[in-house]
């Protein structure tokens, strides 16, 4: 260790820019003037409201200033992420004093008015957020929501040989769940073409109210517990500063060299396997340097140094007395000249230009990504020639052109799905790059296994770590595609909620760049459970994706093969969107021809002339149908009013672009109620046939002229072992049912209607008789085509 | 080892009982006639649709059997969580050899006749289902969506002494987040008075098709991982049934014998301390002896035996005969007698009465549920004189009553939260239960950690292990509460799906007895993140609740103390409901007497009468509120308008109990239409002032007479770093706006409107710019009381 061991001199510059970023944090938590302490400290000087937490950020900037250290001495490419985002004072004051923040906002410049902005603004309405939000240099995870540090950094490091991704974990978000099992992101990286995840599993003992669990296990307990997660764990802990500068060089220095070693082996060797990677543990005192105790009871080390140490400062003169001299412990006039400068021969610790880990281009990851070279989508269309005549996968065609996408960008696009890539149909994908696994072998994976250290796809049954690599990786400038089962992309419905925000927020943070969309197809849908069951029917995801920002959100529901693949090829260009793509994966009817995809999907809506008869004629019903399966009961609803009502005039609306449905004052893609009353009618009865929850519709629509003849029809929550139709039948999307509602909203059918509505009834029997005989739908009804 | 060896009849018994469960579970996938092969297999006997997941299956069974041998050898109270719950053959079969099945569902008797409605109806519309559905006996953990086996488990354990809980992981489940947490759960368990888990991690291999992580990492790693969790793992691999059969025997014989000793030295020196519960690790093929190859590709001990591992039989007569082959491997004529009975020998291996786990009360929790004692909520009533006009936080009194109700009922109520109880304000149930902790203590919690372990209240930093932890304890028949901060419930999302899903399917059970109600308390809401900032914000989650079955689900937003107490109580002695209420837990003002209160709830939605000045007319205008922050804004509009129009005649409605909106066809709870009309008038400006995203309202009201006139604010999702009301003011639901609002919609105020309008433009800005200065809401507005 001695090698390794600072210099006395060098300790003491360290030990001083760490007491700079420990000042800076309680100042920022406290002070609106007064910001150096040039005059003695007053209540006037304090906010009004105290915010902020102090616990976890002097551990924080601990990190940061020993990782700068090893950025200098070894050029380092590193970017930092802090798992406990409320801990921003930690990260922000050393983005500070790099002067990265100053750069980008001159008004906290680098002097005592700067300064003061800084303080005042921290945690202050208008002003800088309490975690590591978009606004934050630097920053590509806020750590609003706890879970996500791991994944997001592994995302990070995936196709980035060069970066060190430096994420710190809270000892509190260790006990979420998406953070336990995303330790096992060590068996997706690959040493020879991925860069390096250095985990710091931040110890500091104690979350708001709690001790934290991996704080409170035996030393022993805690190191097999790493071991077993496939990691070489590193213990530096303890709460002398000298000490632990010591330690902390030493080790860190280590880990950085072993992961270099790692590397070069693999690079040198050309071999790849799962190497034991080092992780950190840092047991320091949580509100570390912070006041020892207040009012007689322990704060530094105990959880009542998770926010504000000394909350009366303003009324208490004992606390404001206790806060001087906390603050002046730190010596702020031997740090900073009276100018608010930091001394300049502290200032020369700080990593230089992009070197810095608040001004690494990979932090803000649009300005280095390249859009994804795009075969063309046309090549990979389905054959469709009379509407509804033919079937075919959906999927599958994408899956092709995916791989194909795969082949042209061969270091910056993958491919997430949680072992469901081959359910999903998308295993034309594994002819050119196979599923990412850095786990043990057997020999019989040589036979569809399809497993390879060097593959881009990545499949784990995690949707929480997919989700996190996904989001990791776009925000670093690359691209992905994520398929996953509708019912339970619920399980990251938070995920989905914070990405959202991120990107919403991002889009208003004038200097990020424009990352790719996220891409999210829905697929094994609620209508083809079969034998899955109620637990696995849910289409509720699009009642969440609705609440977020419009200015981020995309849904679109492509009912066949060619319209899925020109959506996709859409969103895949497409920058700063969540895009949400629902197409079931099983055999469905084949309605488009790429011409006539290309026309739809890029109106988004419209109507389909070949299902309709109301040529220069207003109609006497609009049906409208999202979704595949909904689309062709609402077909076969058409043939059969036909049939029996010849005169009757129907069109046939087919919704691509969910969103088109908003008022365009409330979505970029909603359409003008010009537009839509034109589509839709200003009074005449439209049955509206939804993939999803019947009331999203009616959520969507409810200001339009005509809303009330609109009726809808969705999944009801109604199923348990169905056959396709029967499900249909049960939550009333079936042809039969829809007939029977054309009939009911049209008063002159009402008469002559009445025996085919006992006709339709019979069916829905016939039908149910069927499925629960022969365990399959009436071979009629599921061969079913368009018959003109 | 010896001692515990079986000798070799019985192992003989128990290997041929396990064949029995075998052939049983593939002839629920394959056949719908010739049950026992007592004719050569024709391609008739075959399923028109072979669906069903034979893969874990023999390892549930052999997990199932050897229990079984402990249950009679040491009368064992047990049940069974199967985690994988599509190997649900394997769970049906020994449910069924053990009688329960026939008992309950007696056209499935135990002969040729009740076998083949059992084969047929397996995974048949209307059938039996594919997983460990609510009609299962002995199940309280469906499977379908994965993640939840462990946290169930251990809520079952909780304040069952004598109970032991079996639950088998599949190693596709172990990669889930939840799971991958759960582990944990063992510092929370207390031997002295809590039931026993033994977790059964089924190394199976495989997921659907890829390998599990689990299974490809080295055997000490694996070790250490178990270690690490605090796990005593023990190891049963191999795949020579004989061989494994004398393994598995001895060894899950020494861990219930450890156990045992385990739970006696507690008991017997009263002094709970963290024991090393053991674990086991079972390694046995996937589709273990199923067809070792198909058609030359590797099946048994392969993804390929995922699900149906021989598919084409019905067309391909060598896969007919291989099929056939494969189930007389089992000997079905050396099993059963010919009229299809097991034989009385291997009968006699079965657990009688409440013994089998599947005819085990505490699997069917409402038969042991006993109704909660509750002290009378009125005795926490806040004092409230005039109407609006003190504040109390909303939460605390509902913490006296919570410890109240701990101390009434000392054994089978525990309050849930993620490290927020206090935060929350709930933390006078300290006073008589603190938090169970079971790790490590250190000397400074004696001043304030409120550690115990005998504590009842659960608090750990995963919401997935409470709600796991919660569902459990609920589903075998006691009380819980969960209080939990709003945006990030919807980390559970998913879980709540599933229980919705689990409690309606389980209400059409007619032998599921009643358990008691899901009650989910969000708290820290939206509108009082103050400098949280946007990850904080997000009260979406109803918008979940909403989708799933009104029999199952209840929203209530209590704007004060005494109607939070009020709806408390009711949710709390309620049973098979989710009861979500949002109600914030800072300062709020405070509305309704006791009496009154309890009035308002028990109607759910109504007038105050003294907020509105149309008494014996017709209003101009009604104002309606839901929710703490949404009610003060619009009783402060009340009084502007006052003020400017003292003719106008305003009508003002709260609503406690969101589901009033609903038509009365949709949910229970929903308003008849005259009912709907006579409060909301037919014609009227409805202005309508919302905790949640807007649309939510105009979802549930959207087929009101007078929808049209309804217009409805509530976030946006606009925010960062606000005060409550510049918070208010950027989504709109703030007093001025709303006082703009009804200006806009009343046609003979616009023009003596305007300068109104204006001012309340005005006063928007200066409440923002006070904030934007002082970082707090202008005290006028902030002190607001209603001023009659």
């Amino acid at each position: 260790m001695t090698e390794n061991t600072l210099n006395d001199p060098e300790l003491d510059k360290l030990h001083r820019y760490w007491q700079a970023c420990n000042y800076l944090a309680a100042g920022m938590i406290y002070l609106r003037d007064n910001p150096l302490l040039h005059e003695p400290l007053k209540a006037e000087h304090i906010k009004q409201r105290l915010l902020g937490h102090w616990g976890s950020s002097p551990g924080l900037s601990f990190i940061y200033v020993h990782i700068n250290r090893l950025i200098n001495k070894y050029a380092l490419n590193s970017i930092f992420l802090a798992g406990p985002g409320h801990g921003a004072p930690g990260i922000l004051a050393p983005v500070y004093l790099e002067s990265t923040y100053s750069e980008i906002y001159p008004n906290k410049g680098e002097n005592l008015e700067g300064l003061l902005h800084f303080f005042k603004e921290f945690s202050f309405p208008g002003g800088i957020g309490s975690h590591c939000t978009p606004e934050t240099p630097g920053s590509i995870h806020e750590g609003g929501e706890l879970g996500y540090s791991i994944s997001h950094a592994f995302g990070a490091a995936f196709d980035n040989p060069d970066l060190l991704v430096a994420v710190t974990i809270g000892d509190g978000e260790a006990e979420t769940a998406a953070l336990a099992t995303s330790w096992h992101s060590n068996k997706f990286l690959n040493p020879l073409r991925d860069g390096a995840v250095l985990p710091i599993l931040h110890l500091n003992g104690y979350k708001i109210n709690n001790p934290s669990l991996l704080s409170r296990i035996s030393h022993q307990e805690l190191e097999q517990l790493f071991l077993g997660y496939g990691w070489e764990p590193h213990f530096v802990e303890g709460s002398d500063p000298q000490e632990m500068h010591v330690k902390m060089a030493a080790i860190l220095e280590s880990c950085v060299l072993k992961i270099r070693a790692i590397q070069q082996q693999a690079r040198n060797s050309g071999v790849a396997t799962r190497p034991r990677w080092p992780m950190l543990v840092l047991r320091s005192p949580k509100g570390w340097t912070g006041p020892q105790q207040v009012d007689g009871h322990k704060v530094e080390g105990f959880w009542r140094a998770h926010q504000v140490p000394l909350n009366a400062v303003r009324e208490n003169p004992a606390h404001l007395a206790q806060l001087e001299t906390w603050l002046r412990s730190y010596h702020p006039e031997t740090l900073f000249d009276t100018q608010g400068r930091l001394l300049p021969e502290l200032k020369a610790l700080a990593p230089k230009g992009e070197h810095r880990m608040s001004a690494n281009p990979h932090a803000n990851g649009g300005r280095l990504r390249k859009a994804l070279r795009l075969p063309d989508f046309q090549d990979y269309q389905a054959a469709v020639g009379k509407p509804g005549n033919s079937s075919a996968e959906n999927t599958r065609p994408l899956g092709k052109f995916l791989r194909d996408i795969m082949l042209a960008n061969p270091s910056n696009f993958r491919l997430f799905g949680p072992d469901e890539t081959s359910s999903n149909k998308l295993d034309d994908v594994y002819q050119v790059s196979k599923k990412t696994w850095l786990a043990d072998y057997l020999p019989e994976d040589c036979d569809g296994g399809e497993l390879a250290v060097d593959g881009r796809v990545m499949e784990m049954l995690s949707e929480h770590t997919l989700e996190g690599w996904l989001e990791g990786y776009l925000l670093t400038g690359r691209h992905g595609f994520f398929s996953t089962y509708e019912a339970f992309v619920h399980v990251i419905d938070s995920m989905f909620n914070q990405h959202a925000k991120w990107l919403a927020m991002a889009k208003q943070v004038p200097w990020r760049a424009a990352v790719s969309s996220l891409n999210l197809l829905i697929t094994s849908t609620v209508w083809r459970q079969d034998h899955n069951g109620f637990t696995h029917q849910d289409p509720g995801f699009l009642d969440l994706v609705v609440n977020k920002s419009p200015a981020v959100t995309r849904i679109y529901l492509p009912p066949d093969v060619n319209t899925l693949l020109a959506i996709s090829a859409h969103c895949l260009q497409s920058t700063d969107y969540i895009n949400v793509i629902v197409c079931d994966k099983q055999k469905h009817l084949q309605y488009l021809d790429m011409d006539a995809a290309i026309k739809h999907c890029s109106k988004g809506i419209g109507i389909w002339e070949w299902a309709s008869n109301d040529t220069g004629v207003e109609p006497d019903v609009v049906l409208a149908s999202a979704g595949d399966i909904p689309t062709k009961e609402a077909l076969a609803a058409v043939t059969i009013l036909r049939e029996h009502f010849p005169e009757l005039k129907i069109r046939f609306v087919n919704v691509v672009d969910l969103y088109k449905l908003s008022p365009a004052s409330e979505h970029p893609h909603g359409l003008s109620d010009r537009d839509f009353d034109s589509l839709f009618t200003l009074d005449k009865p439209i049955l509206f046939n939804f993939h999803g929850y019947p009331w999203l519709i009616h959520r969507l629509a409810y200001r339009r002229t005509n809303h009330k003849n609109l009726h809808v029809r969705g999944y009801k929550e109604k199923g348990s072992i169905n056959t396709p139709l029967e499900l249909a039948i049960q939550n009333e999307i079936d042809r039969f049912s829809l007939v029977i509602d054309t009939i009911d909203r049209i008063p002159n059918l009402r008469v002559a209607g009445a025996h085919v509505k006992q006709k339709m009834r019979d069916m829905q029997i016939d039908c149910r008789n069927y499925a629960y005989k022969h365990g399959v739908d009436l071979p009629d009804a599921d061969n079913w085509v368009w018959p003109e």
